[in-house]
């Protein structure tokens, strides 16, 4: 899914406006989802009159309502998201192969990729249990901790995951989150030679994954799938017993799909 | 959530390349997956070398990958909607009130707001059951076949709904939908004296769904929530003498934190 390395274009090349613009949609989040011109200048930096411009843009097109001094994002931002589940094959492809995988072992499913320091959900399926919020199409969890980033990770040659270690912070989401690099290396080794990965209540209390690589008929990793079992259900050990056959089956399946 | 009428911005103070970028990122759809730089220019209306412009830019910040000379939505663009799922208050808020009324009933909830001619999902949780792929967040369906829809439409002045109705085409989903302007102005009618809308598969073939407004504290209905059952479950009888009262009890418990 990552974009091949080439040459940069030309900045002549590149519209401003536009990145510009999609950081103002990117600069609400959960601590700030109002935000007046000047916060957004200050979380962009966008001048003030450009922030002002920007939203103004967005405001007229449908993306950001205005209630007196205080902006916010409209659900018609939801479209841009959209656009991706709907034309992507990566997540109709795999939809409905997860239901399917999700309502047999009656467990969360979800399937990701890697997206810079981060596995982005692509498709999830919580099969009527509320396990982690986490799993959820557009989610982002830091790979280190994550059992779709650990498989992820394994598919890159040595020198780029010793990179992407040196790169991080391996902040700590839990107790159990494995915050030092050579450990980490140590369990990306481990799954890569095993073909799956496990991780225990790393990114939060009481959620196990088992996650596996997706290829496709080249053989290339194109995404990643697992099973999330709240801690109390099941031990590791019986996750892997229980849920990995079924996995492997889907990712026989999904080989001759992707 | 509507933005409120004023006077439109002065076209200086838009920012052109901003509404251009997102237009190229909405022309990729389920139909269209992977498009050359001629194939998005057409549906966009822009210059081909313009659209060669918007596209290097996307690919420059990871939102669109090339592989010669095709491009294509990367997962990034799923972003752009978290953006708005984390920041506005109202999935927040709308969406533990969801999780509880669907596993207490077991059957599938979800919520959403007017965007122009659709209904779109800000919230959904299936509860385990397989209804409808239409139940995500960022699904849209047409609004006046849809009983979220019709209560959302039912709290607009006559005026607005007449002039609504004449604007639409009211395209036939199922040999349910209800296409005649007349027979749709006496269900919208309908839904607000009764303070909410059934649909019996006029969406799709085998889904029937109950809708209630969801009002804030001063009143003003802010989205509309609703149980969709399978018909083979359910009759609409049983889904009214079923679901009603809790939907009642979670609009009730809404109003005061909306």
């Amino acid at each position: 899914m990552e974009v091949p390395v080439r040459t940069g274009p030309l900045k002549r090349d590149l519209v401003a406006g536009l990145e510009k613009g999609l950081s103002v949609i990117e600069s609400f989040d959960q601590e700030r989802p109002r935000l007046t011109i000047s916060e957004v200048a200050n979380r962009t930096g966008l001048t003030r009159a450009a922030a002002r411009r920007y939203l103004l843009t967005l405001n007229h097109l449908g993306f950001v309502s205005q209630e007196r001094k205080m902006f916010a994002l409209t659900p018609k931002v939801l479209r841009l998201g959209q656009s991706y589940m709907h034309s992507a094959r990566l997540p109709r492809i795999v939809e409905p192969e997860l239901h399917k995988l999700a309502y047999a072992l009656k467990e969360a499913s979800s399937a990701g990729v890697l997206d810079g320091n981060d596995v982005i959900c692509i498709a999830a399926t919580s099969a009527g249990r509320v396990v982690s919020h986490t799993l959820q199409p557009g989610t982002r969890v830091a790979a280190h901790c994550s059992a779709n980033g650990r498989v992820l990770l394994a598919a890159k040659p040595q020198h780029e995951i010793d990179a992407w270690i040196a790169r991080q912070e391996l902040t700590s989401m839990t107790p159990h989150t494995i915050t030092h690099p050579e450990r980490l290396r140590i369990e990306i080794a481990r799954a890569r030679s095993l073909g799956y990965a496990c991780v225990d209540q790393e990114i939060e209390m009481g959620l196990r994954s088992l996650a596996i690589p997706l290829r496709n008929y080249r053989g290339d990793i194109v995404a990643a799938m697992s099973i999330s079992v709240h801690a109390s259900r099941m031990s590791m050990d019986e996750i892997v017993e229980h849920c990995l056959p079924p996995l492997l089956q889907a990712q026989a399946h999904l080989r001759m799909l992707l």
